[in-house]
């Protein structure tokens, strides 16, 4: 029996400040990619917009001021050495950054990268928060502003030796994300979050917040038998608390390596694509116990 | 603010014996449900197929042997105590047994029975198992061949101050069922199951079984916002050992009861329909966040 198997890692961050340079944040995550190298993994995922601040916290009007916070080009100048140390340690990486297309469109995106080459691209389908300055809370989310609704649907592409899938900070919230990748035969996804602590629009369950973003990475691991690499920003960032609890969970559900801080982090594992069949081959073997026939609601357009 | 607030039951059923009669498991089921009322509950959820041992774990062949083991009407003579006892305690329940239709249909089904009335009726639609006789498992689980799929979709119906739905064993598996029923706008599921400890196709996952069951109910609660009540049959059975774990779920996917043996044990806890808001309106609004656009593979023909 075959298997693949190989060391994964993430690169968790701890805070980027606002004025904090693209230069900085890139050898921050060139130091994680350097660890995670000497460590012998294959590849690396760093985080939601690991490039900046999660700008979206701040109300912002003008163009040029929103504008700054994103890249027009992949890689640019400030990326580049990502990109070279990358390919010259031969280990791939998994980078989420603000997108602005040459048509002037906005995105949440992550791509993966391997041989100096993008792979992969996703731009975020599930965009949390709201579009409108909201001055009761003590911070913006304004994901549905800065960002349009990714359009690349959810690609499974081939990396790493096996299929990979990602997603993106509140898309692991949603079955469906897991499931779309699960269909589409992902092996392993990578994903990248920005959480904060304190939820203004339900303050109540600011506790469960650590408990929320597990319980939805095991089920989606565990239900679509695959394995996630989960990187977050953490720490206390401009004021606002983003929980860390960056892991590795496997195709059980099981957490098999998680971070330890809200810093700057490098958290290892071995995985084995090929025990994805454990699950997928039996108790979610799809062919033979799905019955898409009586889940007609989950795609009817929204009344 | 309005506040739907009241206690609910769940009666987990130890082992029922192949020969033990569907009398003596309906005693057992009164005799928990009269414990349940006096806690004050208004309505107790029993296991899937609680009249009778799980006999999918036996290969039969025979017509005569295989209809023993179902209920041609409901309520019949065996079951007609627990509705009535139902009726004067004022106390709603929820039963699994398996049904053969006046047309000859097999079904595993459950009812929600309220003021002596068939509120609610669900037949499962997520069959696990097989349909031959495998002779290298230590034990069969014929479902695929004793049941046809439901036929009934996922209903959501009015009862209980709510809107209720059910589920059964293996559905609670499938992130599908769980949308279905929240789309649906079900307030609180209630679900039995049977569930062996060991999985005779992928044994090197028996240690995960409580983990797996878990793991399926809180996030099935947490993502769609929903209270769940979920009954097992445990214990020894037939020298199969079916896990318990029977809890009671917050939609903020907490377990917020649970059962602390394999025996026939009744566990309440307040629920408060009115919380499913805290989700549902925010980080789940599915109005606001929801994309079905994107999740055409869901609902896709097999291939």
């Amino acid at each position: 029996m075959s298997h693949r198997r190989y060391i994964v890692a993430l690169g968790q961050l701890g805070p980027i400040a606002r004025e904090e340079p693209r230069a900085s944040a890139v050898a921050r995550l060139c130091a994680m990619l350097e660890e995670a190298a000497k460590r012998g993994a294959r590849l690396i995922v760093f985080p939601e917009l690991a490039l900046t601040s999660f700008f979206p916290r701040w109300y912002m009007d003008g163009p040029a001021e929103i504008d700054a916070w994103f890249e027009t080009e992949m890689p640019n100048a400030a990326v580049q050495p990502l990109f070279d140390l990358s390919a010259d340690l031969g280990i791939a990486f998994h980078l989420g950054y603000a997108e602005k297309t040459p048509e002037g469109r906005y995105f949440n995106t992550a791509i993966f990268v391997e041989n100096g080459v993008i792979v992969g691209k996703y731009r975020k389908i599930h965009l949390p928060g709201h579009r409108q300055n909201e001055e009761w809370r003590a911070f913006q989310h304004l994901e549905k502003r800065y960002f349009e609704k990714g359009d690349l649907g959810f690609p499974v592409f081939d990396g790493a030796d096996g299929r990979l899938g990602m997603c993106i900070c509140n898309d692991r919230r949603w079955p469906e994300t897991w499931r779309m990748l699960g269909l589409g035969g992902a092996e392993l996804v990578m994903l990248g979050y920005n959480t904060p602590q304190h939820y203004p629009p339900a303050p109540e369950h600011d506790h469960l917040q650590h408990f929320h973003n597990a319980l939805s990475l095991q089920a989606g691991a565990y239900q679509n038998g695959l394995w996630v690499v989960a990187a977050a920003k953490a720490g206390r960032e401009e004021g606002c608390d983003l929980i860390g609890g960056s892991c590795i969970v496997a195709p059980t559900g099981e957490i098999v390596a998680s971070a330890a801080t809200v810093a700057d982090e490098v958290v290892t594992a071995m995985v084995d694509l090929d025990r994805c069949a454990e699950i997928r081959a039996n108790i979610f073997n799809f062919a033979a116990h799905r019955e898409p026939g009586d889940y007609g609601l989950i795609t009817a357009p929204k009344g």
